[in-house]
C-alpha cells in the first residue's frame, strides 16, 4: 500500500488481533490469489487452487500439533456454539450419560446444550456460591462415573482468566475438549483427546471457521440418526469438503500457521507466550497495593491475564487513557468487570512491554 | 495498489465472482478498517465498528428487498447445507409432514435431511427416469395436502440451470424457499414467504455465510426441544448475534449489498440479468445446430446456462480455449457434464458479450 498504516495494539478477547504477516499477504493478493486474477474467494471450493490452501492448512496444523495418523483434522462452521450441541448429538446416545467439568461460563453453555440432547451431569464444579469463578478444577475435584460418553472440559476461560495447565485425567473415558481460547499456545499430545474443538477468532483466524481434532475411531462410533450436515463423520469422510466450507477462513488460518511455524511452531510460541504472561504477572504482583489479579495463582491463565485496580472509576480511566496511547480491547467481560489482557498468539512480547510500562506510569499518576 | 492485476472473467457457479469494487474496498481497508488500526476481523463482534457494519448489511438488505416489518433478516453460519436440517428441526413437528418439491439435486438433499429429522412428502418431483431433471415442477404439478407442516421449494437449480420464475404458490402452508443461487438476482415479494434462505457464495458475499429471511411469527411457532443454538429464534431474539457470526462474511456481504445499491438496486440489477440471459440463450439458440440447451424453455434459468456442444471432446476444447482467453468457470457439473455459464449479479453485459463472442468464434473454428 502507497499510505502508512497505523496499527493499535489489540488485547481484544476474541475475535482478537491477526499477526500482520498474515493480514499482509490477505491483502496483498486479495483481488489476485498466486495469479489466478481471482481472489482466493472467488475460487470454487473444488477447485485446484483452493484445495492447494485446504491441504497446506491441514498439513500445517498437522506438522505444528504433531497430530498422529490416529487423528484427524477437520475444519468446520459454526464456531465453538455449535460444536456445544453436535458432540452430544454424535457422542451420546440413549441410556448413557455425558459428563461435564464446569469451570466457566463457556463451559455452562455446553453443559446447558448437553441436557437439551439427553443425559449429562456436571462431574466437577468449581463455579461460587457467588457466581463467579476463579480456579479450574483438578484432578482431586473429579467425580467420573466410568461409564460416561465422554468427559467435557474446558482448556481456558475467557471470561474469568482461569486456563488449565495440566489436563485432567478421563482414564478410559473419551475426553472431549473445548480449546478455543488456547488452541495453538503451546504443543500438547493430542491423542490424549477423543475430540477437540476450537474456534478460530482467538489464535487461528478470523470468526466464522472452527477447527475440530479427532480420533478417527471415536468418529466412526457416533450416532447415525442423526442430521448428516451435524455428523463429524459427513465431514470426516469428505475431508472438510462435504459441502461448501469457509474458504476465506480456512486461507487466513493458513497464513496465520505459515507465520506461527515460521516463528519456529509451538515450543517457539510457547516460549514467548509464558514470557508475556510473566511479564504481565509481574506487573500486577509488583505492585500489589493497586494491581489485584482475582484468579488462584495455579489456574492463573496465560492467555487472558484478569486483574482490578482499587477502584471501577480508575478501571474506566485506565481503559481509556490505554485506548488513547492505542492499546484497545482491555475493557474486561461486561459479567465479571475489572481489566482483561488477552495475549493470544498474535500478541507480541514488545506489545505486552509497552502495556506494562503503561501499568507502571498509570498506578504512579493516579494514587489512590 | 501499485502494481496492475489481471482479473478473469468469472463464471463460477459458487463460490463466485465478487464485484471488484466490494474486492477494492476490503483490499484497501484490510488491516486498518475505518481508521480503527485494526482489520475488521481483528473487531469484537459486540464492538462498536462491527456492530456498526452489521447493522448496516441488515439495513441494506432490508431496504434492497424492501422486507416488511413481518419478516426479520439472520445472517447465520453453516450454509445452505446445514439449512437442510435446520428447516425440519425446526418446523417439522410430532405428527406433522412435510411436504418438498424436488426440482435438482439440492432439493433432494434437503429432502433426504426432512427424512432424516421426521416425515416428509415429495409434494411434486420433475426428476426423469434417467436421474436428471430438465424443468421445475409447476403449479399443476403440486399435489400438497393443507395440513402440511411446510412447502420447500428450490427456486434455482444450479446442476441442471432450471429456474422457478413464477413461484409456486403453497396457499395457507408455510413457503420456505431455498435460493441460494438466485437471491437478489430481482426484486420479489419477501412476505409469501415464512422462510426464505440463501448461501452468500453465488450472490451475496463469500462462503461461510448463509442469509436467513423469516416471517417473525413463524419463527415464533418453531420447535422449542431442540439445542438453542439450532433454533431460528435464538438467533431473532439476538439479531443474530447470540454467538459470535462470521464477521469478515458479513462486513464483505455490506460491501457487495453497498454495490447493488449503488448501480441502482434489484430492478436495475434484474434488467442486467436479463440481458445476460437474453444474449447468451440468443446465442445457443441462434447457433442451434451447434449448441444445444437441454432445458425445457419456461424453467431456463437467468443465473446459470447450461448448454451442450456436438460431442464431449469439443466440449473440453471449449472449455480450454476459453480458459486460454481469460474465461473460467465454464465447465459443467460432473455429475451433468457439458458447459455451465453462472451469470451473478457480479458478472457484468461485457462479460457474457466477451463469452458469446468467443462462442461464435468457436462454433466456425471447430466445425463438427
Amino acid at each position: 500500500m502507497s499510505h502508512a498504516t497505523k496499527r493499535v495494539l489489540n488485547f481484544n478477547a476474541g475475535p482478537a488481533g491477526l499477526p500482520l504477516p498474515a493480514l499482509e499477504r490477505a491483502r496483498d493478493e486479495l483481488l489476485d490469489f498466486n495469479g489466478t486474477g481471482m481472489s482466493i474467494m472467488e475460487h470454487s471450493h473444488r477447485g485446484k487452487a483452493y484445495e492447494a490452501v485446504h491441504e497446506e492448512a491441514i498439513a500445517l496444523l498437522t506438522e505444528l500439533l504433531q497430530v498422529p495418523k490416529t487423528q484427524q483434522v477437520l475444519f468446520l462452521q459454526g464456531g465453538a456454539s455449535l460444536q456445544f450441541a453436535m458432540v452430544p448429538m454424535n457422542f451420546l446416545k440413549a441410556g448413557q450419560t455425558a459428563a461435564y467439568a464446569i469451570s466457566g461460563g463457556w463451559a455452562e453453555k455446553a453443559f446447558e446444550e448437553a441436557k437439551r440432547v439427553g443425559s449429562a451431569v456436571a462431574a466437577a464444579s468449581t463455579r461460587e456460591e457467588s457466581g463467579v469463578y476463579l480456579r479450574v478444577p483438578k484432578q482431586a475435584d473429579l467425580k467420573l462415573d466410568p461409564n460416561a460418553a465422554y468427559l467435557h472440559t474446558t482448556s481456558n476461560n475467557t471470561l474469568y482468566g482461569t486456563q488449565t495447565l495440566h489436563f485432567l485425567d478421563s482414564g478410559a473415558v473419551p475426553h472431549v475438549c473445548d480449546m478455543s481460547s488456547d488452541f495453538l499456545w503451546r504443543p500438547f499430545d493430542v491423542s490424549r483427546f477423543a475430540l477437540i474443538y476450537a474456534g478460530a477468532q482467538k489464535n487461528i483466524g478470523p470468526s466464522g471457521l472452527v477447527v475440530v481434532v479427532a480420533a478417527k475411531a471415536f468418529l466412526e462410533g457416533a450416532r447415525e440418526d442423526i442430521p448428516k450436515i451435524l455428523r463429524y463423520q459427513t465431514h470426516a469422510k469428505e475431508n472438510s469438503l462435504y459441502h461448501t466450507p469457509n474458504t476465506w477462513g480456512i486461507y487466513l488460518a493458513r497464513n496465520v500457521l505459515a507465520w506461527l511455524k515460521s516463528l519456529g511452531g509451538l515450543s517457539a510460541m510457547e516460549l514467548r507466550n509464558r514470557a508475556k504472561a510473566t511479564l504481565l504477572y509481574g506487573a500486577i504482583d509488583g505492585l500489589s497495593s493497586y494491581y489485584r489479579a482475582p484468579v488462584e495463582r495455579d489456574s492463573r491463565s496465560v492467555m487472558n491475564i484478569v486483574f482490578r485496580l482499587p477502584n471501577e472509576n480508575l478501571e474506566k480511566k485506565f481503559v481509556a487513557d490505554a485506548e488513547a496511547q492505542g492499546m484497545v480491547g482491555l475493557k474486561g467481560h461486561r459479567s465479571t468487570g475489572g481489566i482483561r489482557v488477552s495475549t493470544y498468539n498474535a500478541v507480541s512480547v514488545e506489545d505486552v512491554k509497552t502495556l506494562v510500562s503503561f501499568m507502571d506510569a498509570f498506578a504512579k499518576k493516579n494514587p489512590v
